[in-house]
């Protein structure tokens, strides 16, 4: 981040709403920004799903309405995070490229219809979020009132960070072929003179969707990898040319809760700092699923969600943040909640609605746990669509919904100082993750349940706790824990063992089983004497 | 219904039973006509499926045993309602025009070996609808012992009232084209500003079955409307031909308990009466899933049936009637049970034997609620195919089985006056339903289970109950309850209004939240103050 | 089996052991044999799954290392079982011919990447079946270390018993036309009157796998018949190659337990005996679904398998034998525990670690049912691929696992006298089982449930139970039990009327429901009197 973006770290927490204006009749933009602002909220996040709007025929750009809407906030004094339109390909490019679309893991070609109808994969449609990304940032990249980007919205929503097209699969193809650089050494480093899954030519290589049964993990895991890189990819294309044409704001992009299809650490690096969107009522499966809780503490919690739930999100996609210069010059890593609940939602099996005092107690635990700013989501509710359950500020009639009085009621300035930096640390990677998913070996045996099984005991200790990755600075703990740490390289047990001179360490079952590649560490000769990888004991 | 086919509207109950001739050998035929009669049955209903024998190759009809097995009913006295038998297209006719299965919600075409492979929206299989209706319409249509007639069996069963070809994906274009004039009208109406689903052309339309996540419930809800209409015109085409052929004869069709995936309405719009095939202990599996009472109560009425869904379902369908003189000259709906359990069925997941009575016990009721007829199936158990588990009147070696004595045994003369004219409404209409159910929003939630807990309710309380399309006629009611009109209309809001002129009004959550195209009532221009859409209070 | 091949069956009990030496390092096989030999081991079962090792690239044989290996395992003192390795073909060889790869029910073609990626009803794959056979047995089928083959590996595993196949649909096609050389027969002894599913071309018949709901039983039935026909012919080509390049020794097949998409008597038809691969942990889930004894009990056999389901199946595979000469002269069935467990497995929902002495009491189990060997699976456990968390006798580091010392301790000499004859039969056929689980009519009814309640109740008395086909030879039984023998034909039915003179008999509900088509007995004249089928009582 250059040192303008920089400034954007606020002192106290910052809030701010997510809006569509090209959702409602125009005649209510003044209105509502004038409305906005004086709720208190400093940000309003905009254009995300609109490239229907921005170019309604292929070429043809329409600004008029956009540009009304930025002055609009800006008169108002509010500061803009625009979004790129990505996640929504319009109908028209669709049907001039179908190759676009993404297949499921059944083989399926998805349709236009939802949102995130594409293959990260796909190079025309890379083109086009080059172009389309380009043609925004040009337009406003250098507004006075625009601080910051988010790009597209939710990589991987609706199971589309793993893609199964023809380009996956050559693309797949020519990625092994630049890691491995030979068969052989892929052949190898997968282990496949098991079951014969040997390899004598590149195209033979399959995607992992459509087997007799489970793939060799090996397989499976260099396919996350891959389709990581690509949501990877896809981002820094975006983000080199909001660069260009955008100097001085920040680039972030809203995670999803527990979302753990790509590895967050890869896709973050070219970010200025991560954000997520916190739906906590919507948690409760997830709760309920992987027995992270008491499943009778679902009901308990139905309508604010498991407090500790919230929490161990925030804390992750702090921990994603690649650190920032903090009041007192010390790296202090930041975060948004891009889209906060502020009502109920609408996707959960069950959508129940918040407790009086809901929003204000989640917005608050937000800054206790570091967040520089919380926007809402979303100003209006939906009057068409998905998501006409799902409330926002106002509701359809424009009266205020319940969420609207208690932001009005927040006095962010007042709020008690923020997080304190944590003395305990725990280690996550999505690269274990998914190996401890892939094959459980018992049931109910989750991962995230695992960490979280950890985490909270911390937290019931009164410990705050960073959840960070196993490879990054682990200097200033006084105790590390590793629940669930099952893919160890000898270069990560060397940095454990050095950070073990200064801390506690604690590790779970499967630490240490199996290699970069997935399979176990290969002690088969009677002359290596078997040692743990872990802690070189 | 013309004149004529007024006459079967009968002053008591009337029995039939289901037969299938061309299923056993012909040296039953005479003795199983006379036993049939004497058992007291006036109804034999008759070449449901039969076309593989009717047409046995393409344009070659074989009449001759069907001839035979007419005359043997007309002389035994018996009056017979004739199927037409599109429910099961022969192998020759999809082996000439594959085109004509269906492809489901997954995208697989489905095959021949079962029944209802057929695609309503078809070109080609409604031109061989109509032909082989015209032929059996033309030889027996005015045959003196011919009375009414069936269309095809059981529309939609096996999912196959929405199909997912590419013919349905052109018609559905073209319908919406008919329905909306302009692709500006359309994005509107379905408010695709949300999540940039703009359509800048027809062709960009996708079917709703194989998007990332749901579709649009605007989107979603014109496919159910256009698939109940591509329901509604196969079978119109084929009323025609019988009006035509058949003259004085009824024509209803047998629909299936709970049935929703078309609009029963609409559907039923062409018919004298609808009908409906009752197996009470086969909605046990509704009972439970949808928790329509305790679901402890599903093993007490596992071999019953619960009463008042078995109930729910006569006053259902009673409710699909255009409306036939009764006997003091007021306008009376009626209605057949065309296929009544007599014994255990096959299909659901458990299938216990009735108990003793049982059979009667279901025969008065249908009676009570307003049946003018009811028709056992089957006359004798199938000694072949998908069905050998499920009874008949006679066992598969000609004995009778449990049912046969309790039909003997009942007096239909006998049995009390029937329905009574009900003072209470219950507002039942399928959109609504199609967006309760699209859109749930708590766990467990569903369209049937809202409007069956008002319906319990008073029939505990001894009321009789109309259930009715919400825009149908409503004087004449004392109470009228709308436990889920979610989708509300300025018309039916004042027809409402003027209804509650008379009648105590009850409104169910969620009334009037939907408007036509399923968005929600657009009032987010403050100069336009909110109301209620239902009472306009 | 030729008379050298009866050498084999061995006065105790034989230990052996599953080894993959291609998938550690040479330097380990010298050692790994003594230990082996050591350890009191007698059979060393090799070469599966290693195909891509013993023909690299197409037509390219790669012998030295197998050469190799043979030599160390019979300088150890080791007898070798050799797989013919067909159960994961090489990479190479589906990019060649992509049609060899499985349908499957879904219509999805399977892809490379686990195992059991072929078609049994591909003709191509069927020549590179023989032709890799016979490669290794001209190379080592005379090899004085060699004593036996095992065919392939685990037929059917990952539901790859029925494929959807253009080819299997012709090979479907042209069986039935074989079977019944008329469509008229053909269409009769179906049934296809009912629903309209006449045929009136070959061409017209579908496999079973995309109707708009289920087929017809009979249709079923035959496809599975069909199906099991492919799977037996497949084998009957390498078990033909085997007899011609490797006599005098015994040609076996690993079967899973309680597997049935095939009937085993026929596969079995040319084997010397059965074996089976029993997994007393795996089998947990089993007993919970169907209901096999107490859910509850499944938490307290977690760690060792309920001991009546690995008993039923040693009594259900020992009885797949043809019958060999025993010591006295008398006809004694044996069978092999080819793959035994040994410690955890990995691929159950649970995979819990077994008790102290579990591999011992599995071991002396199989000998009291009859075994004549047991084999340990697997040597070393994986190091890479889909089984890294299956246990083996020795961990990846080399270090013996908790089975290890277990064998080690047993004395097989000492185990007390093996199985005794029983005088009890329990019968048993496919295609009851077949029709019964195809329509089961009630929830929860399942064959294997149905027929291990008999079996139950019977081990309970004390009574060692012979699981025996119904057409089998039923003399010296003193009690005969049908628990769900619905199958029923005149020869049967005669056959047990003969074995009612000396035993009492037993029947299970449904027993002789069906005939041989799976339709009901036809007794639709009254000219005929019903009859019990089974006992013509």
């Amino acid at each position: 981040m250059t040192d303008d973006a920089t400034n954007h770290h606020p002192a106290h927490l910052e809030l701010g709403v997510c809006d569509y204006p090209e959702q409602v009749s125009p005649q209510n933009w003044a209105e509502d920004a004038r409305q906005q602002k004086a709720l208190g909220l400093r940000y309003v996040r905009i254009a995300e799903f609109a490239w229907s709007r921005l170019e309604p025929q292929p070429g043809e750009y329409a600004w008029a309405w956009l540009d009304t809407a930025v002055e609009l906030y800006a008169a108002a004094g509010l500061e803009i995070v625009f979004c790129t339109p990505t996640a929504a390909p319009p109908a028209w490019l669709i049907e001039q490229h179908p190759e676009i679309l993404p297949i499921g893991r059944d083989g399926h070609t998805k349709t236009f219809g939802s949102r995130r109808h594409y293959d990260f994969s796909s190079p025309v449609f890379r083109q086009h979020s080059r172009r389309i990304t380009r043609a925004l940032a040009e337009r406003y990249g250098q507004h006075p009132a625009v601080v910051g980007w988010q790009t597209d919205n939710e990589f991987g929503w609706g199971d589309t960070a793993h893609s199964f097209t023809p380009a996956a699969r050559q693309g797949f193809q020519t990625w092994l072929q630049q890691r491995y650089g030979s068969l052989d050494a892929l052949n190898t480093a997968w282990g496949n003179v098991f079951w014969s899954m040997e390899y004598s030519g590149w195209a033979q290589i399959p995607l992992p969707n459509q087997a007799v049964a489970e793939v060799n993990p090996s397989h499976a895991l260099d396919f996350l990898r891959y389709s990581s890189d690509q949501v990877a990819e896809f981002q820094e294309e975006q983000v080199a040319i909001l660069r260009e044409c955008s100097p001085g704001r920040f680039v972030t992009h809203n995670y999803m809760g527990f979302f753990s299809a790509y590895d967050h650490y890869r896709v973050s690096r070219c970010l200025d700092f991560a954000s997520w969107d916190s739906y906590p009522t919507g948690t409760l499966e997830a709760l309920r699923e992987w027995k992270l809780a008491d499943p009778a503490l679902a009901l308990t919690y139905a309508r604010t969600g498991h407090p500790d739930v919230t929490a161990f999100n925030h804390d992750l996609y702090r921990g994603m943040g690649t650190g920032k210069p903090g009041s007192g010059g010390e790296t202090v890593p930041g975060f948004w909640v891009m889209e906060q609940q502020c009502g109920q939602v609408n996707w959960a099996p069950s959508n129940p609605l918040p407790p009086q005092g809901a929003v204000q107690l989640w917005t608050q635990q937000a800054w206790a746990h570091g967040a520089d700013a919380v926007a809402y989501f979303r100003w209006r509710a939906a009057t068409s669509g998905q998501e006409v359950l799902h409330s926002g500020l106002l509701r359809q009639n424009s009266t205020p919904d319940r969420g609207y009085p208690e932001v009005q009621a927040l006095k962010v300035e007042d709020l008690p100082l923020g997080r304190v930096p944590a003395r305990v640390a725990v280690l996550h990677d999505y690269e274990s993750l998914w190996l401890y998913n892939m094959q459980p070996h018992a049931d109910g045996m989750n991962y995230w349940a695992q960490v979280f099984a950890y985490y909270r005991a911390l937290r019931s200790m009164g410990q705050d706790v960073d959840l960070v990755h196993p490879d990054s600075d682990l200097s200033g703990y006084a105790l590390i824990v590793a629940p669930a740490l099952t893919l160890m390289t000898p270069d990560r047990a060397a940095h454990l063992a050095a950070a073990a001179q200064h801390a506690h360490m604690v590790f779970g079952p499967r630490t240490g089983f199996r290699n970069e590649s997935g399979g176990t560490p290969r002690t088969d000769s009677r002359a290596h004497s078997p040692r743990c990888w872990a802690c070189r004991c």
